[in-house]
């Protein structure tokens, strides 16, 4: 059994990882660090773990964990881990980082759009960003996996293979993104309370959200250029889910013609056919995240249209599972050389 | 692996039975039967299964599958079954019936509740009724089991064990219930549309909900005479939960005073402390529907009114699975000698 | 036009009187007051006041304020006007107070639900509750009007009539409420996160919410003796409103037979029947809170249960209106002297 | 008074004129006109108005209506109106349709977009869209006028200064629109169900809904030139509420640069400055439905993006109020001379 160390066990993210890893057959969780509920139990917080989880909360002692666990999970806020990471932890313990801080290799867009120093960037060639279906290979390898975001699997998953294909004109890309509620974490704000968020939705971060950076940084590997978007996300009256909506300009064939239903399906499926957690619903299909609620599945749709000469790319997945949790079990799947569905083959639940 | 026949598959309750059978380890589902979308596919009506359940609805030809499944559940309106079967039948397969159709050993009981005339009633001395955790030997050898409502699961396990052991007086009992909106089915109906639903609450069928006769012979065998209730069941803006609130007057000890906390929580654990899917909370708690979502547990909790004697008792499950599916699930496990938890330790989901 | 101050103007209440007051034709605030928010426009708070409230918070000092208005509305933590409230300034301004400090006769009984001394007992004496159709004639001489709780005005108005006409057992009565989240204030806490409250119904403060003594003396002064209940609310999922089902044995005419529909209506109506706010619905009908919401109404239906000799009574109110800040205003149309309708003909909005 | 009669009272916009007109000054309802429950009592069907409203829901006898009314609503399916109008009763009676049966010039495109052959064509030319802002003058002499859609209120108001003022270009527009479900209608369809529409949002009609053609046709009129833009609406779960979130390049300025913040603002101002019920937010600030719930205002901000060159216009109403009938009832007080916010200046409901 792989055993498990989560700093940060008592967020939402967190939570989810324990739900998910309370039936994985190959890990058993030992610590669940939580420093706002040290010595409390866990199930007095998240009381559907009663009788399940007897375990009481622990403070971060990385140290002593690092010697506990063979891979850590950090759902912690952006910093924490830049600034107690080094070699010789990482020598003796994988790493699952739910935060940001490994995930953008330039250490300065990093900082600009963080608003904090990070504190150790010479870690940073190191870590693998862990989107498991397009970075399988590296992630196998890798001691520091850097998890993904929920916009930005979602985003990024949405419109990889028409951008790794060209596709679309990525210079056009305008990802209008939707989620439900958790994403925004269990802190106590006012502007998260029940009464602020029911009936409403609103638009937040425009043009300055901090998964940006990481969707232009991944759409760039995929196109071999620079990639500058807009990314928009809106806070959804619902627990669970991210829709994103993506806007993009066709390339259009030697001939003029746009490309077809069946040219972009077979995109699609070049790369996600063999992929457990992706289902591509295909053309004219409009995914939504009920169909995905409780489980690690991405579901995509398109719409080609031949007005405009631009294609809708919709993507729908969970945020605390593929977003988040699920995502982190999967890589953690694939760095121990466990079956990759090991643990994540929930049903989506509903309604 | 046991071969299962739905019937009535495209309902909530009959999908709630295919997401936990698919994960279920000894069961595969053979039959995938309703009548709304004969030849459709499953996974069009509920696309939470697209790519994992390939199969198209059939019809109900249940002379047909009762030659092909080892089991048939059936999720159908009432009256259906009770139409329907026969000895032949009983003899080639077993039944899990989630309607009322045997729940009710006073045929006439049944008629004046349901307004129907039952069509077999000779068959209902042969029916078990499957609360779990009371009739376990029973329904080990039963060929039909009569799955018990959501609204009784829920208030008869509530409330069972204080009146098993006298603790309170069956005739002050008070059921005020709260359920989610999946309660009311999938039907096209104007008053469950979401903006009808959505921001109220209202109570219905008070004093005449057909659930009331149910939970009054359930807890009538424990308290060895007839038991007289009120029961008021609310609809609850919420997808999924049942909350029964539970009055009742504590009956005096020898010396006048109420029955302790301890002695309460003595009597719940005499009936629930061995039970998996029980979990007795305690004095002074008060379960919430959100801690057991999506899985098979039962949250109970009481609180002892010293200033007018009565206790207030408090029990929470999911509607879907203990109130429907999961306990059907369970009672095909204790039917086939299998593990009784098997594909059941679904972990709540939240939030 | 009446001057009227607010302290506490940002708490739902406070925000709730304001919405109120801009359409009142006879009354204008001249002081929002909110000790969180001083020197921020109250529109920045509350946006939908955009362009509507160009005015800034001010901070509570009292002695100003009663200079300068004709009446204060205090929609502020328990404590804070019992420790502040004098003769002189009662001489100079008239007071709706929408906390509890003045709604209780018998200070021990709030000093020992509320858990804090009583500063200015000796004006308790002096003020009216401001249940508006019950005490309408003493409101009217009033300068210190206790305004009546949520849960209160919808428990106490919904049996009222059937305890005065001793058509019910007070003692047998069980309040069981459920209210929507904005009860619950505008605090920053986790227990009341979006993804907290959303999707579940619990109960809390069992056999000991504050709401209970209130309820009692009101509900005995009816009955002319003391009573004794119990009181059980609930949080529920949406934005506003409350439902009180009650449960109360029906007292026996003399030929032993039960009350009769008409009975009861008759009692209702003999209170009700000119009461602009107080729609009584009759038997076998179920208000509910969707029909309220936004207005000051309180909808009231019934139904006998022949079975167990019981009544079953539900009301319903929007909290932050009659259970609040509409009933505080009702409470300053009568005060003045002016029209009690005045600025209230608010239509419910659906959906 | 005017005297109003409605055909389709008993959809969810005609029960919001109801809300509306009931404290309207100058307006009294003669005709509650409903094929579906004809003869019942109005307040049968939505009891918010019981005791508010009398009247029995009638038949939609045109002829007879027209010689009653001063104004008929109608709040009908598409091609009623347009099956049923001719000038005979645009002699006797102003029109105010809130379907889209005179909205759109172009009778082809009409015909196309919605599928139906329009049967009094000739008629369109007398139409004017009822747009309030834009088409005032037009507005206070036509005897048959076209609301505008709720999508489509939404999405002109937003980009319409700039639009007419040239500071985007039309050809990249792109509107992201989501709103509540009561969009969706009062029918009785599985796929508005409260357990299908909850916890989830989904786009639905990409590159094919109705609105496209209505917001094309304004715009273009703005733009002086044929505009095609892409719009997506997505259905959200709540009650009410549109938030449009739409894109476009900004055109450069002679000197390369982007226009800035304030020759934005400036833009919106100079068309909005004096409208009540349009709120210029200003830059950098993100409407919230929640803030117009209730009332009659559109809600505008913006966000330019340097990176991009676009600008991010996000507009937000009660599609309702605003987007139905709050703005039906705008057109009818500039038809008949009224004041422009009778009956209108409704506060926003918050929480």
């Amino acid at each position: 059994m792989i055993k498990v160390g989560i700093i940060g066990a008592t967020g939402y993210a967190g939570a989810e990882l324990v739900r998910i890893l309370m039936n994985h057959p190959e890990a058993e969780i030992v610590w669940y660090g939580s420093r706002s509920y040290v010595d409390q139990k866990f199930s007095d917080i998240y009381k559907n773990f009663f009788k399940i989880v007897e375990n009481v909360c622990k403070d971060d002692d990385f140290e002593a964990l690092a010697d506990e666990a063979d891979v850590i999970f950090t759902a912690t806020p952006q910093g924490y881990l830049g600034g107690i990471l080094n070699e010789e932890i990482l020598g003796k313990v994988k790493i699952v980082d739910l935060s940001a801080d490994y995930r953008i290799k330039d250490v300065e867009v990093y900082e600009k759009w963080y608003g904090i120093e990070h504190k150790s960037p010479e870690l940073i060639k190191k870590a693998v960003y862990g989107l498991c279906e397009v970075n399988r290979e590296d992630i196998k390898s890798t001691r520091l996996l850097a998890n993904p975001g929920c916009y930005t699997t979602c985003s990024i998953l949405t419109a990889y293979p028409l951008v790794k294909e060209r596709l679309i004109d990525p210079a056009t890309l305008i990802v209008d993104a939707k989620s439900g509620v958790s994403g925004a974490g269990r802190g106590a704000k006012v502007a998260n309370l029940y009464c602020e968020v029911n009936e409403s939705i609103k638009a937040y971060g425009v043009a300055s959200h901090r998964h940006t950076p990481e969707i232009e940084e991944q759409l760039g590997y995929a196109a071999g250029e620079p990639v500058v978007i807009n990314f928009t996300p809106h806070l959804t009256p619902m627990n669970r889910g991210i829709l994103a909506t993506e806007y993009a300009s066709l390339v259009k064939k030697a001939d003029g013609s746009l490309p077809t239903n069946e040219e972009i399906k077979a995109a699609y499926d070049k790369y996600y056919a063999d992929e457990f957690f992706i289902r591509v619903l295909g053309a004219n299909q409009c995914p939504e995240t009920r169909w995905v609620e409780g489980s690690n599945f991405v579901d995509i749709g398109f719409k080609i249209d031949e007005r405009t000469g631009r294609i809708i790319m919709m993507g729908a997945l969970d945020n605390l599972v593929k977003g988040a949790a699920g995502q982190a079990v999967q890589n953690m799947n694939i760095m121990f050389g466990l079956e990759e569905t090991a643990g994540l083959k929930l049903m989506p639940v509903f309604p």
